[in-house]
């Protein structure tokens, strides 16, 4: 039985035509994908930074197929996706460029010599890639978190091949990223192997059951995510799984804030909760805001925007359902008021915006679900130990937003470190939505927000798909490139001391 | 009841007059130990520097004490225990200059401006103390594997306190070891808990399941391992376990190196299997000898060395106990032949050498169990093909040696690198054991050698105990001084590039 894709924006399905892929293809794509790490890892940097630009060179030769069948298939509307899809090949290349700078090796060379135990031998080290990453894209990026995302940029940067989980609400769009991906490996003359596919939730849980599989990058809920974890659990071998799972991303506006610019407030949360219908991991999902007169006008302002905005298109059928159960369960476990009630579409999955609010001493875990959709609770609190104590009943997230005038800072440092104990990214008078791909970004946190002490987005993410490995005495023979004697062009640490290339300091 | 200790060259059991932590006591502990994370965060990486080498000295204050100690409660004889203190201080010096030097906070800016997306954030990123750390120590390193260990001293280095859990069979050493580093911490000015020690294995466990604590650091079994695992399993929110485990460090004689340099080798084998009673967890525990006359003139010489050897004392009872369990084991179900039999000292825990012999095509996993413990099983080839077969019933390991002679690495160079991903070290015409503390080392490995993708030995062993973080738009208040713009003399990587500081250029 092939699967089915629904258009969200009329709630139309169609026949996707892709079968489901089952248990002994998955064997075979993992076989293959094992044969392609072989071969990968015999071929020098440079040709593994070309096939990266080879991959976003393909994924550009089939942007108009991409943007179209991606906005048939999720709903988001063209200008997001092409957007997003420059996004997915910039990351290609800047991950290209990190791999020809070599610095992500962290090579290093202790020569042979005495030492305060006695003589010591000759060790070098460096990162050296896992094996086969399998990657399970979100439903809400269809490029930049799911086939040709960060997970598989970063992955065949370290020079894994991958193994993509096509998200259920977009096939189409997987199936064709995939050829594009499978176009670039192929031009570049690389093992049919560097990238595979499969299709439905039991060739997933397959694939993380595959002892070929080394890893597992994971953009996604909670509850999938702990089922996967389950799987895991269950392999002879245990790998690891990074989980991007869950976040509210707690944003608290100052009484200093509040006073001097509200009303940009106002407009730049409402804008933040509500693109891309509010379907973005990083959407602020509890706003605090000052009680009073000028914490009012936040309010009232975030209100007028709401009932004003028309409805967007939710993803699939099961946000689209989940979203109305959240808001529910908010209101009714959760003790929050219904500022705004969200509309839905006459047909398909769309929905405007709704406005909660609650006073910050009511606010119990019941109150800070996270609510997947164009919805913001604000919480009104009298003065910052009130914000303190409401956060400890609020799960950890990707990032915490601080709205300060500087006239503030001196008193708010202890709270900001507080808040910044709670995320992976502190953002000051911004918004935490739109991630910009660098080598600073953190795109973590802490438990629930992930499993992991690493990022998932920005150039540090390719250390997640590589371990050390040390070499004791080994001859030049034995010794990748990177750590034999003669310079290879990348930074390295010899004896204890951080050394830069000779292309660098000539 | 008070914990009692056995001495391994006697028997003798005597009181420490340690009383088995309350689980009462454990979370006071981790209170404090949570209370000395805020203030340390506060402190400059200067002064964490000078805690450490604090820390060095109040150990060397109490060398003799330690030594003694120890030596009555592990039975390692007092060179051994001499040089592992130095390594012990020498590597908490070690991490102080890793402290000063500052790369390994991975610090990077990338400055607001235009990119492919649009304008971009200020976006500046570094890695941050996770939070209190509970460390296990080993039975077999009674300081640089336990209470001053190298888990302790990268913890500390990356501004985490640490709450050790004293290993039963040594708690007296805990005990003064845990006092030199208090005297360390007061001497600095530092808050009481940025040391705690537990002891008794409930209290080991209430720690791991302690929400305070932050990550584990552990060297020991498997089976404990497993336990501890579990425990996190149990916790609200999952902390990272980085486990040393298992490890039976294949060693691998090729037709070339044993033509030229057999008996040598033979010497080499035996002193490393046997070195500390063959309790170390890089103990090459299984070694491949090639079939035919001058692989058994190797086997021959170690036998006679074994013949030879005297009874040393192995370090507790369930050591002791279990060493024997597992021979006959690897005799009746792993269908090894006895070439020499252990001999057990009259009193203690002494032991004499245990030499084994197997054909490479009947090794099974039955043959392969570690034996904690002066035994090797070597395994007879007649190709290496043999060897490759073979090892994939040998789980894998921290360190894999490769003894060959220059001419032969040409037609190798595939086996090496097979060899290679079985294990964390790749050891070449050498031995395993003797693990240099340095930048480049890597002490860790593949499931089950360990369950992560760190080093438990080595500068790069700080990571563990750090997140990333990143700063979004965040004025000069908030940043740490690491991440302001005026040069704080540290590596750091600023707008995708590497720069070093400029008392280092200048």
């Amino acid at each position: 039985m092939t699967l089915t894709t629904t258009d969200p924006r009329t709630g139309d399905a169609t026949d996707s035509g892709i079968e489901p892929t089952t248990a002994e293809e998955v064997a075979a794509i993992a076989q293959a994908a094992h044969d392609a790490f072989l071969d990968l890892r015999t071929r020098p940097r440079a040709w593994r930074a070309d096939l990266l630009r080879g991959c976003a060179d393909a994924l550009e030769a089939r942007r108009p197929e991409l943007v179209a069948i991606a906005g048939a298939e999720t709903g988001l509307a063209p200008a997001r996706l092409e957007g997003e899809l420059t996004r997915t090949t910039t990351q290609l290349r800047m991950f290209a460029d990190a791999v020809d700078e070599g610095s992500y090796l962290e090579a290093a060379i202790d020569h042979a010599g005495p030492t305060p135990m006695g003589p010591g031998p000759d060790i070098r080290r460096m990162l050296v890639p896992l094996g086969p990453v399998a990657v399970f894209g979100s439903s809400n990026f269809p490029f930049a978190f799911s086939v040709p995302g960060g997970d598989t940029a970063s992955a065949l940067a370290a020079g894994n091949p991958i193994v993509a989980k096509a998200h259920s609400s977009h096939p189409g769009t997987s199936r064709i990223a995939f050829e594009a991906l499978a176009a670039g490996v192929e031009a570049a003359g690389g093992p049919a192997g560097t990238v595979g596919i499969v299709y439905g939730q039991p060739a997933g849980t397959a694939l993380v059951a595959d002892p070929r599989i080394a890893a597992v990058g994971f953009t996604g809920s909670l509850t999938t995510g702990r089922i996967l974890l389950d799987v895991i659990e269950g392999r002879e071998r245990p790998i690891p799984f990074y989980g991007e799972l869950a976040s509210v991303n707690p944003l608290v506006v100052t009484p200093g804030a509040v006073a001097t610019r509200g009303a940009a407030i106002a407009e730049g949360l409402f804008a933040s909760v509500t693109g891309s219908a509010g379907q973005l991991c990083t959407k602020p999902g509890i706003a605090f805001v000052p009680a009073g007169a000028e914490g009012d006008a936040v309010v009232d302002a975030v209100v007028s925007l709401a009932r004003d905005a028309a409805a967007q298109p939710l993803l699939n059928g099961r946000i689209h359902a989940s979203f109305d159960e959240i808001r529910t369960r908010l209101v009714d476990d959760g003790a929050a008021r219904e500022l705004v009630a969200p509309v839905a579409a006459p047909e398909g999955y769309g929905m405007s915006p709704a406005v909660l609010e609650i006073d910050a001493t009511a606010v119990t875990p019941a109150a800070t679900e996270e609510a997947f959709g164009p919805l913001v609770v604000l919480v009104r609190y009298r003065d910052l130990a009130e914000v303190t104590a409401a956060l400890d009943a609020v799960p950890d997230s990707l990032t915490a937003t601080l709205h300060v005038e500087d006239a503030e800072l001196g008193a708010l440092a202890g709270f900001a470190a507080d808040l910044a104990d709670r995320a992976g990214r502190l953002v000051v008078n911004g918004y935490p939505t739109g991630v910009r791909v660098s080598w600073a970004q953190h795109h973590g946190g802490p438990w629930p927000a992930t499993n992991t002490l690493h990022t998932s987005v920005g150039m540090t993410a390719i250390r997640r798909f590589l371990r050390p490995f040390a070499w004791q005495d080994a001859p030049a023979a034995l010794l990748p490139v990177e750590l034999q004697d003669a310079d290879p062009g990348i930074p390295r640490r010899i004896d204890g001391s951080l050394v830069l290339p000779s292309t660098l300091t000539a």
